[in-house]
């Protein structure tokens, strides 16, 4: 869908190292976006990596940079001299520097720090200090400041002078001397103005603007609400710090959904991707959860050796045991992925756990009685199973379907209420609870129904 | 953490509005986000909508009338005349227009469209048609062409004159008499270089671009590889149709998370909301998969019926079935999840199915290893459970967690492989599939060990 004709590929640049045609590859590559450049990077060895980073532009060779994966980063920092490094870091944003700081071994945050002005090195320190997952984690200090006394004409000009350095010049900050954040002003409303309108008279005072402690989903929520390409940050006495910018974003909203996807399928959520994630690093994450399942299902067994008379009496009890099981885990699934969803998205509160548990309860009826009737047909015409039984069983799955609904509709918010993730309250929780409440069902009716 | 002193709240609203305070709520709205006003107007009635929308500056109305929900909507249409109609309809992007449309009753639609310009007619109806979820009916039309031979000067003019109406003015498009896309330029290269340099010489040749029937999803992938804020759509002739705004892609990327997390947990997926969903519908989307899963299920029950003298001998084996089954059941949930989400992300494909296969593999008889080994102590010393016994139930446990894994892990590449959604291959389904497998391993084995 992206193809053009001049785009280079993995093949074409073999081809075209092999034959050490260096002229053509640069040609070629200037024009591509840094993206496509990195994945052509990625799986080259080093030599040929620096080679054909050193022919790149100087601003597409930083920007190639910061999308090349970590192992790629390390190796080029590591062989280049000092003043390429300085180069690479003037041309970073500041965040992607952060990134790559945050990842890098002490030897080589210590060389590209000592290659970088002194008046950012404070600042470097102070937002390495940022909480993980924090706004002032993910936000950038390469804006456009504004003063609200500036003319339209004047602020173009500080555009056109200062635009090429920042990571976004589409909307601007109007501060103050001290750097309060006092408007913002976007660059269409600028420009689509008379020269002599004064910034104040146009910018925006009802500003959205985000803490640098913020947490970041927080941060994604409000870019989704209001569909913002970029959002201020300020620090506690309302100065702006910095800002985020929407591409940003769509990473982490990428990154909060696996984390939930991980949570709820009872893993340890990482950011680490799976292909180069250790297979102990890997089963660490999943060993727990499995764990933990693992001994709370010894509780459904005490409860199948409490009634293990009934089980050796009617030894077809068992054979329906792993459906009703599976159904209830299935139908308390459904329930507290909608809810967890629900909440992820800030379509759902805690507040509405009466409208849930009155939804839940009319569903579960009438999802539990037509799998019931389904099911009670094939028992009898089928299986030709005897008629108690087929009713014990159909009761235990009318009555296993509601509890797990309910179960499954309701802990999501009561976790969400508990300021716990409700994604916690996933599939395999629920599971184990219900297998517990489906067998003391199943084994109460059964001994009400056969007389046992 | 976007609280501003004269922003609205609904409280401070109701109060104004009984007072009749008009001016205040005029003064104070005007200044609000479109998304704020249009959360304040969803509760009130008719009537009270009807009387703020009115007081709305006009681009304000039309920006909050795009976010109020549909039935506000429905009910302002039908309450103001076909003047205020076409207000409306004229101040719309034309993606909130057809969003508008696809949404109302047939006579609302012949309503608008009796209110637009002849010219957008046809334009209309050809959006309309465009497949649901297509890059063609999530675009929008309001963009800036420019000519390649155009200066700077010449194009900041243009885009001055005609910028107030586009969705975005910041990516522009450099099209041919025939409309043909032959490059973009951004605003920021635009506004710091020079007056006289031709468009053609700054813009970018090698386009990202969709076409108008490629899938949203695949749209999306493409904006979070590249983080760009606008994309454009083209037709079979590569002639330039519309854009797509990074706003609306937020929405779509978390649509198809939350489609990705209703069909895991066995649901049809859905676009409507929990709460505004009715019953029987979601009672719908959820028992196809409750039914086919508990008659999957029967099958289990077959193979325990097969082996009910063996249970009746020896009933205590059935107090590990739940155990196991659900130890099976969530080992696979684990590997499944990480490959749906790996391929909905794109870093992982069909292609990598033999390293998948080989890193659970090791995965899965270390985590199987462990479980089995504190199972054995627990069963031994706790339960004081014969020897025999647990050693048929931790074998068992080894084998299905690695058997589950390699099921969970597969089946999803398989699926992405055979072109079908591998979020079908999620939990439930894999549950069923190990269930069974986890019985004949674990009857199997107590025959062998018992000799029975």
């Amino acid at each position: 869908m992206s193809e053009q004709m001049q785009r280079l590929d993995e093949e074409t640049l073999d081809d075209l190292l092999e034959k050490k045609n260096y002229a053509e590859i640069k040609l070629r590559l200037s024009s591509m976006n840094e993206v496509d450049v990195a994945e052509l990077l990625n799986p080259l060895d080093t030599t040929h990596t620096l080679l054909i980073f050193r022919m790149l532009p100087k601003d597409l060779a930083a920007d190639t940079f910061a999308h090349i994966n970590k192992d790629r980063q390390l190796g080029i920092i590591n062989a280049i001299t000092d003043t390429e490094v300085e180069e690479i870091v003037q041309e970073l944003y500041f965040d992607d520097m952060i990134d790559l700081l945050e990842e890098m071994p002490a030897n080589v945050v210590k060389r590209v720090i000592k290659n970088t002005p002194i008046q950012e090195r404070k600042l470097i320190n102070q937002f390495l200090c940022y909480p993980e997952d924090s706004a002032g984690s993910i936000m950038t200090i390469e804006m456009v400041h504004l003063k609200k006394e500036d003319t339209v004409g004047q602020a173009i000009k500080h555009i056109r002078e200062t635009g090429l350095t920042k990571e976004t010049i589409y909307t601007c900050y109007v501060t103050d001397a001290q750097r309060h954040l006092e408007g913002i002003v976007s660059l269409r409303k600028l420009i689509t103005s008379d020269e002599d309108v004064k910034v104040k008279d146009l910018m925006e005072t009802d500003i959205i603007y985000t803490n640098t402690f913020a947490d970041q989903e927080d941060v994604a929520a409000l870019f989704k609400r209001y569909g913002f390409i970029a959002i201020p940050v300020v620090d506690n006495e309302h100065r702006l710090i910095g800002i985020i910018t929407v591409d940003d974003i769509m990473d982490i909203m990428e990154q909060e959904a696996t984390e939930d996807f991980q949570l709820m399928a009872a893993m340890s959520p990482t950011e680490e991707e799976y292909l180069d994630t250790s297979v102990v690093t890997l089963a660490k994450n999943r060993l727990p959860w499995l764990l933990l399942l693992m001994l709370s299902a010894t509780f459904t067994g005490r409860i199948m050796m409490h009634f293990e008379s009934l089980l050796s009496q009617v030894a077809v009890l068992a054979a329906f045991i792993p459906m009703l099981m599976d159904t209830g885990g299935n139908s308390g699934s459904q329930s507290s992925t909608l809810m967890i969803r629900g909440l992820a998205t800030g379509e759902i509160t805690s507040k509405d756990w009466l409208r849930v548990f009155w939804k839940e309860t009319r569903i579960s009826l009438l999802v539990g009685t037509i799998l019931a009737s389904v099911n009670f047909l094939r028992l009898l015409v089928l299986e030709r199973i005897p008629m108690p039984i087929a009713v014990t069983v159909c009761a235990t799955l009318i009555l296993t379907v509601v509890a797990s609904k309910l179960v499954g509709g309701l802990l999501p918010l009561l976790a969400h209420k508990l300021k716990m993730d409700p994604a916690i309250m996933a599939g395999p929780l629920i599971t184990t609870i219900v297998d517990a409440l489906a067998l003391v069902v199943y084994f109460g009716i059964a001994q009400a129904i056969l007389g046992i």
